[in-house]
């Protein structure tokens, strides 16, 4: 495991590092691109994460009008590199989706996506498109109650800030954030009015729009945004029909239609309920595949039966816990602004305690191990198949992989980790092998499948791996292994599949 | 408000009373019916309430089998009626679907069901379908703990008695009631067995079975039953193949394909985890639909953008609260079995808890109702737009309308009340007015909208009937009417609706 010194800002995907630079004064970069695009309109979008990243490259390819694009991060060891790596050529975000090389091809021959780390951008855009993070920060996962968390608005207020200080009077300022209900018109919309008074500018032409993204990172990424629904609003009307313009031309509204709701509250709040929903199912799951495992019951094939009816499709399947950037936290932001921004004196109860017991997931399933090994796993050889929190993708924040990561190395456990999609754990600092031989040749006591990659499914060479290991413990926490597989492993290790009483 | 005399029982449909028999025999009668149907296998279905007598008309319509079908059920003032009406000629149960009387005048035509009193009648069975219900006893709904109710299988296990007392050794023992998960393997079978033995008889050709029926009381109701998928398992295999060919004579099949299931802990499973991920979708929504009121925002366009997602089309919609037979016990079952008969010392608690809240929506929307009226409704005059719990249904079970309902009794409002689909409410004995021109004769304080039958939407008779009323307070808890149906009440009244901020 290595340390990055902070004036570097290394790429995970080719390894190449990069001096920050001494000031923030890209101004020339900035002109030159955009003497390149004269007479078109000027799309920024701030941050340059799994949703930014992307979302600029859609717009780049926009698909009834030719925008210019630059993308805005900061000149941080976390995203210089970014910065660097598209107007180098490479696409900072790793995806098994055909459509992003495609795309990104596309950008560089019209040279029209550039990225950039200066604020002098914000007075050149026509729309600024908001796809920063807002986090919630919540105590140690493993013991907090569900009230433990916090939310600061100040690093969103300030990148708000940085845009009202630069931008043109009549800017549209279309938030994608999941931000707590209540922000774009509580928040966002005063402050950015705020630095337009500072500034002797009017506010009257100002725009301020909340369309939430459904972005999945994956086979299908490109599409999450092109080919999606999507829920728009403004702050005044003026502001709801310049985003619907805006989407327009980005999104197959012909196919996916827009909808567009009351206020920009409304919009706020159907994102995180959205989440909400998904999170509280999952941890609505817990309990009976407990429930399952006591009465000898294979929770899949009862959930799968359940599903057969469509009033039903949504019901979950159990698994290690919940990860992402959204299901983890959305919850909390709800019942964060309904107390703080609307004064409520109730919490969303329900909605915080789903997060809760999703957050204590991994170690429930650790909790198993350790009564299978006399309390600890100190000195136990462990592999762990599947570091990413989502089937497919090398997608690493808040995986429940990490909570059960961290009781193995509590226990002094000896640990290997395999992802066939994760290059590099961000969060850990930790580089992940890919070569599954290699792993193999080394013996384990306990063999974990932490994420349900495809990878893992219906792959014979992988249980033949299996086989040849002397006797161990197969925890398969995701429903990955099928009959016949666990039947076959059965005859040499033990076989534990959470949510399956009878194997 | 009448009360009926214990000897006497009286069919809510026909308004005709039936003394009710001095003994509980009926050899001839099911002697004489059995001599017209030599040959054919005998179907006996026990319990005839919404399942039961419907479950019965199905079977006697088989798609590929010519049963002679007995209807069972006790000699009480509550059942009693049910049994002479079926043998008289009208079916015992209210529905708009159009197949019922179809199906019935098919029997009528073939004489081939009949319903009965008497246990003899199980010593004729090849099969028997157990259709009785099996309750959960709650406390008094508006105060009391998730914990606070209770299982109570004795009068679930002497009917199974009823059956073993009298079966043939060989009979097949089809349980569709929703039981606690373990009831067919830890007591169905043990009892019956004990039976046979008592009465020398071996227990090695008994079946028994579980497959939960997904009935539907209304337009489809037949097809609920006929027309759907089912999830069935036996005690053995023997059990498991006989059901599986008595379930293809009755079932299309071919178009919703069985599901069979490791055990019958599993199918008993499925049935509580189906309605509890439903009953638990509600409660999830109470708080959220709160929070809706409190930042103006309109739940219905949120719920309605949200379920553009396939992912998430189950999202539920706020109301009154929950009723039926099913939703408001089944997560209490399930609860209850884990501990008691699978000995976990975990209860299922989100799961309860769901039930809780449910339990609570009636008067949560009342309390509002007191804030608008100094804390109590006390000779106010007020009338509620339905009384069943489900759209477009006669079915009062359990309806949330009740506990609203109380609190208007608590209060000593003068409530006056409509449902053109209840003409009887039996569970407050109440006959139900049916005339809407002579109900809007009166005049109202409050107009409370508490069902979302089709007679109530898009309605403009009943719109204008309301705006000739003095100015009163409408109160829609369901989220009947339009935008524009509130804008023109709102000239007059003020219009409240559950779930939404601004109206």
């Amino acid at each position: 495991m290595e340390t990055m010194t902070p004036k570097i800002s290394r790429s995970p995907i080719t390894n190449k590092e990069y001096q920050l630079p001494a000031n923030s004064d890209d101004k020339a970069g900035i002109d030159q691109f955009l003497s390149l695009h004269p007479g078109k309109k000027v799309v920024v979008v701030q941050g340059l994460g799994f949703v930014g990243s992307v979302m600029g490259l859609v717009v780049a390819n926009a698909l009834t009008e030719e925008y210019a694009v630059i993308g805005i991060d900061l000149p941080s060891p976390a995203s210089f590199w970014k910065i660097c790596s598209i107007n180098e050529g490479i696409f900072p975000v790793l995806a098994s989706d055909p459509k992003i090389p495609l795309y990104y091809e596309n950008t560089r021959r019209k040279k029209n996506y550039y990225a950039t780390y200066d604020p002098y951008v914000y007075s050149k855009a026509d729309v600024v498109v908001v796809d920063i993070n807002l986090d919630v920060k919540k105590k140690a996962s493993a013991t907090k109650e569900p009230e433990d968390y916090s939310v600061d608005l100040t690093p969103f207020k300030k990148a708000i800030e940085s845009i009202g200080n630069n931008c043109k009077q009549d800017i549209l300022v279309l938030v994608e954030t999941t931000v707590p209900p209540g922000t774009s018109d509580k928040v966002v919309r005063p402050l950015l009015e705020e630095c337009l008074i500072k500034r002797g500018l009017p506010t009257n032409e100002l725009k301020v729009g909340h369309s939430y993204e459904r972005v999945m990172p994956g086979p299908k990424y490109i599409d999450s945004i092109q080919n999606f629904y999507r829920v728009f609003a403004g702050t005044d009307e003026k502001s709801t029909n310049a985003v619907e313009t805006f989407l327009r031309t980005v999104i197959k509204t012909d196919e996916y239609p827009l909808t567009r709701l009351g206020n920009t509250n409304a919009t706020e709040m159907a994102k995180v309920l959205e989440n909400s929903f998904r999170a509280m199912n999952i941890a609505f799951m817990v309990e009976w595949s407990r429930f399952a495992e006591e009465a000898g019951v294979d929770i899949y094939e009862v959930v799968n039966a359940i599903r057969m009816r469509p009033t039903h499709k949504n019901i979950m399947l159990p698994g290690l816990g919940v990860g992402g950037y959204c299901l983890t936290k959305d919850p909390l932001l709800a019942s964060w602004a309904k107390m703080n921004l609307f004064g409520s004196s109730e919490r969303l109860v329900q909605s915080e305690k789903g997060v809760h017991i999703n957050d204590k997931m991994p170690l429930y399933a650790y909790e198993y191990l350790r009564t299978q090994y006399d309390g600890s796993l100190e000195g136990k050889k462990v592999l762990l198949l599947g570091v990413s929190y989502l089937n497919d993708v090398g997608d690493t924040r808040y995986t429940p992989v990490e909570g059960f990561f961290d009781q193995l190395e509590i226990d002094d456990a000896i640990i290997a980790l395999h992802d066939p999609h994760v290059l590099y754990w961000e969060e850990k600092d930790i580089w992940i092998n890919q070569d599954l031989d290699k792993l193999f040749e080394d013996t384990y006591d306990l063999i974990v499948i932490t994420t349900g990659h495809k990878d893992y499914r219906n792959n014979p060479d992988l249980i033949s791996k299996i086989l040849k290991q002397p006797s161990a413990l197969i925890y398969d926490t995701i429903g990955v292994l099928t009959n016949e597989e666990i039947k076959s492993l059965s005859l040499k290790h033990t076989v534990r599949v959470i949510g399956r009483g009878d194997l």
